[in-house]
């Protein structure tokens, strides 16, 4: 939110459901959800919230990731016997925390582990999360970009109930079920391939009515209402049995 | 284990790694890893370790799902404060739970939350597992079939160092990373499109080495050494830049 809008109220939610439900009722003007990280993957979470709640998606926003381990202020790297976080931040920092030695307990949230290590004055025990957590609650730093990868970044979408303006560079979410039949997603791709739109990233979800049924979450190049994008909507939705447009937003810049 | 090989002497390992690393030592001849669930979707976890280990997928099984509340003998469920299970299958009871009312804690497993609860002999708590599970621990089904939607399947991986031999109905998994063009993975699936092959799954993973780049997880209807499969795949070889076959296995029946 930070990195966004340079200062604005927040709002703390415990889960992601209550960040889509907050602004679907109009309590926040905009969320902040993870969507992907580069290294773990997406969230998939957050890609049945935006069908379940279909707020729009406002911007993306990436975040280099730097992981600390963080614990009591009198505490030593060598006196850690368990690390708490979110299951992709142990995952993140894998490497370290096996040379560590010491036995991972998935957590909530990463921020709240360090609070939660504090507030129960925990012994031998640390937790894997952001710098800026170690500040808040006056906890130390035992290591730093203990992260395996240091190409790990983490892309938000900010969800609203508003519509973004148009940008110069727009980027295009949709989510599509196909028809069960052979070449389904074969010619679904088709009506971008045959406009020249760059596909940027193609997920799929189980459709849960159906095992081994799936939706497919495209992320495009383009704005839903430029010529050509419009074009290849207008003909997907021949050859899908539902097709949803999340949003056109402004593009992050590379990194 | 029981489903697919009626008996089998088992090896209990704790993580999902530690089962690829069992078969590819030789430690174990078989794995059963869960590869995905119905309502949740994919274990990511077994496709990124499938492409780390590279064992032969000798087969695929597909079980029921039907979750458990289980808790110490004596409890009643208007006692159950706090729920632990593996965050799946805590999503999988999501509606269950939240009529409950009870904290939710992510654990590594489902039946080793039971475990946990009744050598930590805890008051209050209650795990989501199985009712194997129960049995085995000698502790008390609160309630059952609780998974929200009742069409909840997961299906697993059968993973060894050997070939399967070769079945009426078999279907292959790859794995692929596209060239960075436009067009990319639409002319990769043209390859099956093209000869009639349906393609059953289509999943992707972060490439890693860059941020926002992807692999492909294909998985098709029949064997790699099928003409027009192995037609396809030489084909593919040109319009990708990785591609590596998994394993061709017969198909579990269809549920």
């Amino acid at each position: 939110m930070i990195k966004f809008f340079g200062e604005a109220e927040p709002l703390s939610c415990r889960t992601l459901e209550e960040v889509f439900a907050a602004v679907s009722e109009g309590e926040a003007e905009f969320g902040a959800v993870p969507v992907e990280n580069s290294q773990a993957g997406s969230i998939n979470e957050t890609y049945d919230l935006l069908l379940k709640y279909r707020p729009r998606i406002y911007a993306e926003v990436n975040l280099k990731v730097s992981h600390c381990l963080i614990a009591l202020p009198d505490e030593a790297l060598e006196d850690i016997e368990r690390v708490y976080s979110h299951p992709q931040a142990l995952a993140q920092c894998e490497e370290f925390l096996r040379k560590l030695g010491a036995e991972l307990i998935p957590a909530y949230d990463t921020a709240g582990s360090v609070k939660m290590i504090k507030e129960r004055n925990l012994r031998g025990a640390a937790a894997v999360a952001g710098r800026r957590a170690a500040e808040i609650y006056g906890m130390k730093i035992l290591a730093e970009n203990i992260q395996t990868n240091p190409h790990n970044y983490t892309r938000f979408f900010i969800i609203s109930l508003r519509e973004p303006e148009r940008a110069p560079r727009s980027k295009t979410s949709i989510v599509i079920r196909t028809k069960n039949v052979p070449g389904a997603l074969y010619r679904c791709l088709e009506v971008f391939a045959a406009r020249e739109i760059n596909l940027l990233k193609l997920e799929s979800r189980p459709a849960r009515d159906r095992p081994w049924e799936y939706l497919f979450y495209l992320d495009f190049e383009g704005h839903k209402d430029d010529p050509p994008c419009r074009e290849a909507l207008e003909a997907l939705k021949e050859r899908t049995t539902f097709l949803t447009i999340l949003g056109s937003y402004p593009r992050a810049e590379d990194i």
